[in-house]
């Protein structure tokens, strides 16, 4: 708790000139929901919502958070606001109470407009910590496919032809559904980086092509834990991404059985997890990413400013 | 409805060697409210979620996220899925009509675990199009402080040299909160863009600085609606994002009086509302930002690879 990076093993995979595969510690932006818990003094706090945060700052997170919701006018309102470490003996330091002042009403809780507490942000938005992860049906683990690391590089550029909107605007996210092969066959753009995977995942639905087995799923950004649990609920067992992962997306994607693939942007790029399913040419498989190393982290291959 | 990008009026910076300001139309990357109902067959189709979408594709979203939220199996679990006009007379498409198979549960509605329904992602996660808008009790438009051009050139690399977590990892977000002479008063990382903001404006509420007159707020990405409501919700005039805004983020930076400016990276860069406010060395105020001209539309300073 309260580490803004944490380590993970990385399989760093190299087809340039003199092609390299070798393990290596990586500095990772930690990843950890917080459950913020909000009631009048003398009750029960009651959840009111979930958020996929790095740990640090969580007192201002969950006021600001209040504020800008219009659920307080101000610092005033809150009569108390402790971070505590939750009922699960699995979450420490992941709940903020928050006690609101005296003749501040409580958030509103009509079921008729507001009975479902979920979002398109994967899971943030969810009520309790209970509620974050959702199992997938499809047992990833068992999906024995492999993907060339040479049609893993190019990816990016058969994605970034199809980024018709980003073109115009600098301003969309993209995923992209590839076979092993990496055949192109669905990519979709929209503001929300999860709505795109959303789109690509609902025409496959459509399709009747679920479980994506086999399929390579790649996200024009970032790779963080919803984004992960979205493509595992769909079967997909490897996720790319141009951009960096979170802690949670990593250990999510090792507990599912799933590769995820890391600052893809052609022949160098970092595999965070099931790197057995990575084919090298001229080499063997990857050697398995195991429990982070004791050396300090490399820096990953290409650090881009967040957009 | 239904597309992509859409076109918005800019006025372009350039602090450059010749100093230029001029009006053009650009292309921005379309973010409209899609809310998502679902009931079984038979009864009236209960709001389940709202997220800020750029529309198309959207039966393949609402499957999408049915089915990555683990509240449908595969498509055979949806009877029927429709667009339709919504009960507003301003709502045109942006509401999705699921109807279940028979036997498929509705999702559960139970009020003590998941009883209100707003998400950190700001607007997502609200279960009616309604509940999207929160209105500020700060009225910025009575905001008459100025920011000098060369100041909000200089805002970027003030945060980066303060991104310490971005450095290390390459995948975190941040903002800072700068004064209108450019000082930086409060910077904070995170992975959810939405949580860095919150963060900030958390500090500044127990910090007793609410309403936030004057001040700058920049975000190393995207500045969508959420973050443009969230700093209007703190009272502060000028949202300014490294990368690209949306079409809504303009609108109601417009509505709110708020000044947004994009693509900040340095002495070039695109004022989107209130231009009113940007003090540019050399010339008179900036002209107002004024309804999309017919001319093509430019490209951005610089489209960067989304993160």
């Amino acid at each position: 708790m309260g580490r803004v990076t944490d380590r993970r093993a990385v399989v760093r995979v190299d087809l340039g000139a003199t092609p390299a595969v070798r393990r290596a510690p990586d500095s990772l932006s930690a990843e950890e929901p917080l459950e913020i818990r909000v009631g009048p003094p003398g009750t029960r706090r009651a959840p009111l919502a979930v958020t996929m945060r790095t740990p640090g700052d969580d007192l201002d997170l969950a006021i600001g958070f209040l504020l800008t919701e219009g659920l307080i006018r101000d610092a005033g309102d809150v009569h108390t606001a402790q971070l505590c470490a939750g009922d699960q003996e699995t979450n420490t330091y992941n709940v903020v109470d928050v006690t609101l002042s005296p003749g501040v009403p409580a958030p509103a809780t009509d079921p008729t407009r507001n009975f479902y507490t979920t979002s398109s942000c994967g899971v943030c938005g969810k009520a309790s910590i209970d509620a974050v992860r959702t199992r997938s049906r499809f047992d990833v683990t068992a999906d024995v496919s492999t993907v060339d690391a040479t049609a893993l590089a190019g990816l990016p550029g058969a994605l970034r032809e199809r980024q018709r909107g980003f073109a115009a605007t600098g301003g969309l996210h993209a995923a992209g559904l590839f076979t092993a092969h990496g055949d192109l066959l669905c990519v979709r753009e929209d503001v929300g980086r999860h709505n795109a995977v959303d789109k690509v995942i609902g025409w496959a639905a459509r399709e009747h092509r679920l479980p994506l087995a086999g399929h390579v799923l790649l996200v024009s950004g970032r790779a963080g834990f919803e984004l992960c649990q979205k493509a595992w609920m769909a079967g997909i067992p490897t996720l790319a991404a141009v951009s960096a992962p979170s802690t949670l997306a990593v250990d999510l994607a090792t507990e599912a059985g799933m590769t995820l693939v890391g600052f893809l942007r052609g022949p160098r790029f970092n595999v965070y997890a099931g790197a057995q399913r990575v084919r090298v040419p001229g080499a063997d498989r990857l050697p398995p990413v195991a429990a982070a190393g004791s050396g300090r982290a490399g820096a990953a291959p290409t650090a881009a400013a967040p957009a």
